[in-house]
């Protein structure tokens, strides 16, 4: 475990000026106090001895990589740290399985363990805690997800419209008009809000919906082979992805089929994990400031406990524009790719509307 | 204006005591604070003499009352000083025109002023400075508006989806189908969104959405008069309003038309002021939460100082069930009220798709 000195080191500053950081001490800045605390929580030091009068949260954790940097966690993770930590608060991090769910009542563990409130990431809509969230009095925030009707429980994450609709513009800027869309799972809270948003994104610009261009996968690069041929053989000059390593597998399966990217289509991913510049061609997307959601998580879950209902919070994501979208060549659609199974894949409760709706725009 | 012993008085403690939470003294409980800050918001006192070294936010009001306790922006003005003076932090109120907006151009007159960010309450979309608002660096949140793009605007106000499904949801409960929506103004902000929950609901539910009874009109209750009648002709059992002045011209409109509520119409409104439970019946409402519209405003706004780029933010409304809202008897359509022109007052784009859509449920 880290040290003081190790913090000292970092920053080229004496141990004495980081106790002074570390301790809340008159005689040093703001900003310095911030970035000691700062360097304390990523160099993992641990403050020993008493609680003071503080209050302490829990941040649970669930099918989600925290422990590596370039993972889609750890950022959230230090990010939370780092807000609750210049606030004089603990934290908690608990990875947390189905099991451990099903052994601790979610009430209960949090009143034990005198926690003021709880940051909830990569739950699913089946996580046995989510039915007590329902009901739960203590505050709560999830990341991407929303708990219906209960003032205590509110949720926080990038507003995908505005990142859908950033994508659907910058590409139609450069001529594309047939968009697919392969998102993430089904069923997924975030997933089907990044549909909803495709389809309006597409329906705002006039142009026509294809069911068999919107398409549910899974958040992981092999499901792109599934998709991509039908995708081409219906002639999509450009591919939006739900998220980066969907947009990996892509790429493959475009080179596969003997197309390039951007020259042939050009691919957009969704979060910008440091992996997505690294790519070839180094991936446009659409970025989430993943210290912010992090950070911003735990500010809305301050002012939950002082009885403000907030409900949905959303970031503002970032068009980064890369290499992986270039103007638009047209193709002719080659119908021996044709795979009419994947409009089953769409869920039609959400594009219906729109649907119908693009007869008058086609 | 108020003094210490004013405050003193109110809370029944000494003076000295109330000096105490007013300048930070530290042999004084947390909530007693709290309790003497709160007070001294309330009565007007303003703590003269140096500033200290926290920051100044202002909050923009136009085109609201906000001096009459029963007005819509008193409670959220007097929330947003709470919570900044509990922080510590210094409070100017500024009633603007459209004059005053062009005479004082937004990023500057922050800048003079030595502004942290600002609130703004009330504007509409024609106002002078929301077209600097879409590229101010000045940390900025609107209550009822949106800004696209600008990572230092963000917008906050209760979630009319949630409380329109909470509505829709009573209503078809207590078996009525033929739901009209009398919606605010045209061009709103709010409007368009109220307007889209009010399809979605209806939608969400299986029930027709009939453009007849889904129309704008204006936040004011003699709008009632041009709808109501179609709405009746058209067997409508109960009819939603954009918000409670509204609800009141409903009242009289069904009245003067021979019918009673609730037992031939229920009626719900939005906002639940302070008039809504005065009336005759008193009127089932979605409830928005003033004061926290107004502290949440200030949290948010304290939140983007940080550089965390929070764009949409809802607070949870609550369904106040009162005697305007009761089981459904329906009643024949009554051709000769019926105005065919009504259909004129809907935005096409936000129902368009909902509409072909019932084809299928109808």
């Amino acid at each position: 475990m880290a040290t003081i000195k190790d913090i000292a080191d970092r920053l080229g500053i004496s141990v004495s000026t980081v106790s002074k950081g570390l301790n809340g001490g008159h005689d040093i800045s703001d900003e310095l106090r911030r970035k000691v605390l700062d360097t304390a929580v990523e160099l993992g030091y641990h403050k020993k001895g008493t609680e003071g009068p503080h209050s302490r949260f829990v941040l649970f954790i669930e099918n989600m990589d925290y422990e590596s940097a370039s993972s889609f966690g750890h950022p959230i993770v230090l990010g939370f740290e780092k807000a609750a930590y210049a606030d004089d608060n603990g934290v908690d991090i608990i990875a947390v399985s189905e099991d451990f769910q099903k052994a601790h009542e979610y009430d209960t563990f949090l009143m034990e363990h005198g926690y003021a409130g709880a940051y909830i990431l990569g739950f699913s809509l089946e996580d046995p805690w989510m039915k007590t969230l329902e009901t739960t009095r203590f505050p709560t925030v999830l990341l991407d997800n929303y708990i219906p009707a209960n003032p205590y429980v509110g949720s926080i994450g990038t507003d995908s419209e505005e990142g859908i609709d950033m994508a659907v513009s910058h590409l139609v800027a450069q001529g594309h008009e047939k968009i697919a869309f392969l998102d993430g799972s089904k069923g997924s809270y975030v997933s089907d809000i990044r549909m909803l948003a495709y389809l309006r994104a597409m329906y705002s610009h006039h142009l026509p919906i294809n069911p068999d261009l919107a398409v549910y996968g899974y958040f992981v690069k092999e499901a792109a082979s599934y998709h991509v041929p039908t995708f081409l053989s219906l002639g999509a000059t450009a591919i939006i992805c739900g998220n980066d390593d969907i947009a990996e597998g892509v790429y493959e399966s475009v080179k596969n089929a003997g197309f390039s990217v951007p020259e042939d289509v050009s691919v957009i991913g969704f979060d910008d994990l440091p992996p997505a510049s690294k790519l070839t061609p180094p991936l446009t997307t659409i970025h989430q400031d993943l210290p912010e959601l992090g950070k911003s998580g735990y500010y809305i879950l301050k002012v939950m406990t002082e009885h403000i209902a907030l409900s949905k919070n959303l970031l503002r994501p970032k068009l980064v524009v890369r290499d992986s979208t270039a103007i638009a060549r047209p193709r002719l659609a080659m119908q021996q790719y044709r795979d009419k199974d994947s409009v089953a894949n769409i869920n039609p409760a959400l594009y219906n509307s729109f649907l119908q709706d693009t007869s008058a725009v086609r």
